[in-house]
Formats: C-alpha cells, sequence, structure tokens
C-alpha cells in the first residue's frame, strides 16, 4: 500500500515534469524526468539535471511537492507501524497519549497525522525565515526569492532531501553558520524521527513536579529507542566532524582555503549532511578518497528510524553494536542500558543490515561490470550506489555522466532504499509467528 | 597461547629469512623478512619480494616450513577448540570415536594432531607428485626440481597459502589442467576444515551394512556444520566460476587468448583461489573492477572452519544467511535443514562476520587516507586489504610499492584475520555463562 502511494506519486510527478511548462529549455527525456521525481519523492537529492537551471519555477514546486509527499508520507506511515508494532507486543508506547487499548484505531492515526504535521510546520516555517532573513541581510536577495529559496531548502532539509536551487548547491554558503546552522538544525531533526520528536516534546512539557522538570536532560528517563537514537547520532557526529576536519583540513580542492572556525563549520556540516540529507556545502568530488569511504560507512548507516533520513537507519546500527558488546563481555542475552533486546529484535536488525548490505554489494557489482573503470571506478560507483540506496544523494558527480540504463538502477535503488527498511524491519516484526514445532539442536563452528 | 605460538612461529622466521644466506642479492631488510614471515605463517601469499629471485633455495624452505607450521597449526587447534566447544555443550561430536567422556584429553589432542597430520600428508604427496610428473613431461624440467617444485606448490595449495616458486605465480600453467587441477583440489580439501574431512572419512570407512554404504554422498546422514561448509562451498565456486567467465569472457588482459576450455579452467580456478589460496592463473591486476570486487566479496567469505583457509569462513557466512531466510519466512527461530540454531551460535556468527567488516572498514579507511588517490585507488586498497584480512594473498600489484608503514598495517591484518575469527568464534562460545538475573524488555525499531 505505502509502495503504490510511493509509485502513483512519482508517476504523477513524472508526468508533470514532463510536461513543457516544467522545463526552461527543451522537454525533459522520460528518464531524466523519472529520475528526478524518485529522488525528490524517495528525498534522495541525486540529479541528472541541474535544478537551478534546468526547470522552471513551476518544475521546482512539483518538486518541492513531491518531498513533502515523500518525508511526510514515509515519516507518518513508519510511526503507525511503530505503533502497531509496539502495541501488538504489549509493550509501553510513547506515540500517542491513550494506552488504554491493544489495538490501533482511526484516531491514533489522526493524532500521529496531525503531531507529524505541526513538527514539520513548525521546523519548517521557523528555519525557512532564518534563512530567508539571512539571504535578504547577507546577500542582497529580493524579499520574494530571499523567502522562495528560504522555504525551498528549509522544506528539503527537514525532510532530509537535499535539493538546492542553486547550481552549486551549498557551497556559496560553506562558511555561512547562519545558512548552514539552522539547515543543519533541520535536517538533524527532520531526521530523528518522529517517535523520538514526541517523546522529548512530551518530556518538555512534562508538569515540574517531583523533580520531573528535568526529564527532557536525563537520558536515564527516555525510552531505549529515544536513547539509542539520539546517543547513535551524536556519536557519528561528533566522529564525522572530527574525521573531516582531519583530513581535509589542507585539501585545496575542500577545505583548505577556509580559515579554522570556517573548517570547524564545513566539516560540521558535510558530517551532519551525511546523516542522510545531501546537501553539500563543500565540492564532494575534490575530497580526499578517504573521506569519501566514511562518507560512505556513515550514509549507508543513515538516520533515525520513522523520520525522513535514510539509510539502515541509527538504531539498526546500534543494535548491532551492542550485540557484539555483549557477546564480546559473555552475557547470554544482550542488553542496552537497562533492558533486555529481544532475540526477535535482533534477528530483525540483524537482516536489515544484511539485506542492505547484499542490495549495495549487488548493485555496485552491476555497474562496476559494465562501465569502463577508467571513467567510473569502483569508489565512485560505490558511493553512489550508497548515496543512491541511503537516500543521501550526495555525488562524486558521476550520475549524470552514467548511461540511462544505470540511472534507472539507480532510480531502483532510491526506491528500495527508501522503502525497504521500514518495510523489512516493521513488517517482519509484525509478520513473527510461532512454530508449534521445534527442531533438534544442532551446532556449527563459527569463524 | 595460540597467539604465541605464531608470534614465536614469526620471528624465528623473520630472523632466518634476515640471514644472508636466504637472499640471494642483498640481505633482506627488516620489514621485508617481517612481512614475508607473516605471509608465510598466516598461509596468506602476499609478497613485497619476488619469490622465484629474491630468496635463495634456503630462504624458500624457510617459507615453505613456516607454511606448513602455520597452516597445521590453525588447522589442529581450531579442531581443538571446536572439539573442547561440542563436548561442553554436550552435543555429539565426530571429531573423535570416543564420545563416552564430556572432556578432552590428551588422548584426544593426539588423535587429532594424527588424523590431519595422516591428511595433510596423504594430500600434499599425492598431488605433489602428480605436479612433479606433469612438470617432468610437459615442461622438461629435471626431475629434482620438478619435485621440489611439484611439493613446494601442494604444500603451499593444500595449505591455502599462495606462494609459488615462479614469478608469474601460476600463470604459465593458465590453460594445464595437470598443473591447475591437482592444485585447485589440494586448496579445496586443505580449505573445507579438518572436522569436515573426518566425517566424510569416516562414512567412507562405515561398514556396507543396512544401507549405510551411501551415507558418504546422502548429505542428509552428514552433521548441519559439514552440509553447510560443502553446500556452501560449492555453490560459492559455482557462483564465482561463472562470474569470471561471462566477465572476463572477452578480456584481452585475463581470459581473452585463451580457447573456451581454457577460459572455464581459468575461471574456476581463480573462483577457487579466492576461497582463500591466492594463487592466480590469471593477471589480477588485469581483470575487471567488477571482478576485483566479487573476489572482494568471495575473499573476506573465505574457507571452511578448522582448516587452512582463511575469512570468515563459508560456515558463518551460511548461517548469516539462514536467518535472514528464516526471518522473511517469518519463522521465531532459525533453522538449519532440520536442526534448531542456537541463538548463541547465531550471535558469534554475526559478531565474527561484524567486526571483521569493521576491522577491513577501519584498515582500508587508513590506508586510502594516508596514501595519494592516483596510485593508491579504493578499489585497490580494498582489494589488498580484504586479501591480508582474509590471508588470502591475491593482488592488484600494490603491496610492494606501499610504504613500510602501510606494509606493517598488512602485517598486522594478516595476523588478526588468521587468528581472529576463529578466537572469536569459538573463545567466545566457551566463555559464555549465563546471567542470574533478567532485564525486562525493552524495544526498539529496526529499518
Ligand atoms: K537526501
Ligand atoms: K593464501
Amino acid at each position: 500500500m505505502v509502495a503504490l502511494g510511493f509509485l502513483t506519486a512519482i508517476g504523477i510527478g513524472t508526468a508533470l515534469l514532463l510536461l513543457p511548462v516544467s522545463a526552461t529549455g527543451q522537454r525533459a527525456s522520460f528518464v531524466e524526468a523519472l529520475f528526478t521525481a524518485t529522488s525528490a519523492t524517495c528525498v534522495t537529492g541525486l540529479t541528472v539535471v541541474d535544478t537551478q537551471t534546468f526547470w522552471t519555477p513551476f518544475g521546482q514546486t512539483v518538486i518541492l511537492v513531491l518531498i513533502q509527499i515523500g518525508g511526510f508520507g514515509v515519516m507518518t506511515v513508519a510511526s503507525l507501524l511503530g505503533l502497531v508494532l509496539t502495541r501488538r507486543l504489549g509493550l509501553r508506547s510513547r506515540l500517542v497519549a491513550a494506552e488504554s487499548t491493544h489495538s490501533v484505531g482511526l484516531g491514533d492515526v489522526k493524532r500521529i497525522m496531525v503531531g507529524a504535521l505541526w513538527i514539520t510546520l513548525v521546523a519548517e516555517v521557523a528555519l525557512g525565515l532564518v534563512v530567508a532573513a539571512r539571504l535578504v541581510v547577507g546577500y542582497d536577495e529580493g524579499v520574494g526569492h530571499a523567502l522562495w529559496s528560504g522555504f525551498f531548502h528549509s522544506v528539503s532539509s527537514f525532510n532530509n532531501a537535499g535539493f538546492s536551487i542553486y547550481s552549486d548547491n551549498l557551497v556559496r554558503f560553506v562558511a555561512d553558520p547562519w545558512v548552514c546552522l539552522p539547515l543543519s538544525a533541520a535536517v538533524i531533526v527532520g531526521g530523528l524521527g518522529f517517535p523520538v520528536l514526541i517523546e522529548l516534546w512530551r518530556h518538555a512539557r512534562t508538569p515540574r513536579v517531583e523533580g520531573r522538570r528535568q526529564a527532557l536532560f536525563t537520558m536515564s528517563r527516555w525510552s531505549m529507542h529515544t536513547r539509542l537514537t539520539v546517543g547513535t547520532t551524536a556519536i557519528l557526529l561528533a566522529v564525522g566532524t572530527l574525521f573531516f576536519l582531519a583530513v581535509e583540513w589542507a585539501n585545496p580542492r575542500t577545505m583548505g582555503p577556509l580559515d579554522v572556525p570556517g573548517k570547524m563549520l564545513a566539516s560540521f556540516t558535510h558530517s551532519v549532511m551525511t546523516r542522510t540529507a545531501g546537501f553539500n556545502a563543500i565540492d564532494v568530488s575534490g575530497m580526499n578518497h578517504g573521506s569519501w569511504f566514511l562518507t560512505d560507512v556513515l550514509m549507508f548507516i543513515g538516520g533515525g528510524s520513522a523520520g525522513t533520513a535514510g539509510g539502515v537507519k541509527v538504531g539498526t546500527f546500534a543494535l548491532l553494536a551492542f550485540i557484539i558488546w555483549s557477546e564480546l563481555r559473555g552475557d547470554t542475552e544482550v542488553t542496552v542500558f537497562d533492558r533486555r533486546v529481544m532475540p526477535s529484535t535482533l534477528r530483525q536488525a540483524l537482516v536489515v543490515a544484511l539485506s542492505s548490505v547484499a542490495l549495495v554489494i549487488t548493485a555496485t557489482l552491476f555497474i562496476t561490470v559494465t562501465v569502463p573503470p577508467e571513467r567510473f571506478a569502483l569508489d565512485r560507483v560505490l558511493f553512489e550506489v550508497v548515496s543512491a540506496f541511503s537516500t543521501t544523494g550526495l555525488s562524486t558527480g558521476i550520475t549524470a555522466d552514467l548511461d540511462q540504463w544505470h540511472q534507472v538502477v539507480l532510480v531502483v535503488l532510491m526506491f528500495l532504499g527508501r522503502l525497504g527498511p521500514i518495510t523489512l524491519g516493521t513488517g517482519l516484526a509484525l509478520r513473527e509467528r510461532a512454530k508449534v514445532y521445534r527442531y533438534p539442536e544442532g551446532s556449527a563452528l563459527v569463524g
């Protein structure tokens, strides 16, 4: 059903982008329109044509609407699935206030939709205004265009889409904290996911009695999911920032020309954008190839569940890390903070991660085998594949140069990458059933 | 203890290779000797100097002895650990005949050592004689040198070491089934692992009563470990052969010049060598970059447990595949054929695979960041790192060009790759302990 909704949105979007009124010059080709509509709906941000010059304001509006539909759609559907799941399992849910029932009704759907709508609107309007104001004050843009640009980028970043109406994406703003920081904030907020946001919001509203007013900042009061998501996001942001700062410090094609605060801002911004927003304020094609590889890893991990971000999700990654940690300590069960994790949850995390690895490897193999290696080296192909799968949209610059069939592969990857992990993660959990008989145990050597 | 034994062997080997009598020309440098000794003891086969021209027959003999010690050492120690493990768990063990006791005594150690010694000797002598005979008949080599060469390559392939005393490794034999097939057979037999070999041997010796004479060829009579190992090995060999055949068919730098049987032999041989023997009969540096990437994947998976092969082991890979399969079917437990797999075994497989991925990614990142990208692209660095970690020894040709510090990184990788998965896989299982209290369950969203 979700997949059908996405396909419909992509279909209508492709049709609209094919209209002569969408393109400034010649009409878009079918693959160009399909690729752009998919990239927008799946909030990826990869492009085969230049968003600023190729599309008219009408075309750009189509893209923006697709981004909003895609981002909002995944956020609400994934939240709903998560709610069904926690209800089914009889676990305490913080997604909606009424916890008396174990089934999910229309009222819950409405609450989630309204809550997500509010969060989206507030974040997009507030941060859009900041960026628009900065464009008027700092760049002498007219108020009308500044508002359009501010909201375009605010919507694009809250939904982790990474589309920009500037040909150089955000490179011109690399040293401007008044643009980079609001957009980074929008990316982080959108990428944490609705369940985390709503929980933090509840804590913030909690009456100040019995010392509960500190709940917002007291991690031990958070749910396991929120702690995993926020904690892992913070760690990954820090690791990425420090790595890019160290490696790109003197790179003349990226951060070399910047002063020290500029280098720090650029490192932080790029680190945020790998949590799968995909804006680039520094030239990705000029980065150290080691930075490409770390970006691959960060993009693959992605953002928070039931949000606008892509990838296998930080929660999945954190669970796998905790499995290793528990096993190394010699525990028979996996505990996260002070909670046991159900074996079924661990298996789901494993399935999401491994099937994603398999998909990325297969797509990379297919493309690498069928392109000339001197133009499309493995590092570039892998980067593009991971970027499409994780719906990040960063690029080393080869997307537009690939032939149409390889672009279609990326279209499929964006679609699978957007819906696959969510469907697998929650779908498997919902479908779980008990077996009536058990086989005797067998053993196998490992390693 | 095992690690100490390996370090001692590497230390003595390094010292011997540093002697003037080991090198034909100038004495070896410390890193050259250390790298070669580690590569031999860890049965990897990566080289920084040419084995044929740089080392004297004395030096080559040191290498051969180190290979035999390393291969035999890992095979027996891992088998012993596996035996302790199955005894501890009270599971039926097929490693030794006496099953009355649940502890492992000196008698078991002796039985395993003797069994492994017999298998090693029989395989190495038989296949070495075939290769030696072929060298005399087909290549006009003197009997003495043919025997030396035959046994060197037989020992090197049974132990999955991949060292050759020819500068072009096996490229001159690419179309000669009388060399390629015996060496491939040695690689496969050595790589299946001692527990599998001993079980198949038992089945073959089973008296022909009550229809049991077919046990050798009836998979349903095999233990889970043997079925997983043999089945997965066969599938991976077939996939690799077909892939390399299709992709390299017309590549002028690899199989293009060969006739059709030659192409098939070369594809099969390369597919076998990625199960971590590391001989190359075709020029790896000339292969399609997609073939490199598939080779990466195959090398990483590796060979059978408790044998001479490296990698995370086919059993580990197969268990992960079965976890995905079970989860997709909606089962609450993972079953392989008709056996339940214990959750602890699954977690061990996961830990071995994920920590190996983490190690490979970290090493690749480190090397990629610190080398000039035009000379050492990601695909070449990744290939070399995976080859070292999985103790395969295939190379795109950059090992000798890396500076000394990066070579030392490869030395560390070979060591960790050789002992890490075994230690993790069996060590964790042995150390497992029950916890006296349980935390309440928590939930987290996945995907
Ligand atoms: K994106
Ligand atoms: K090897």
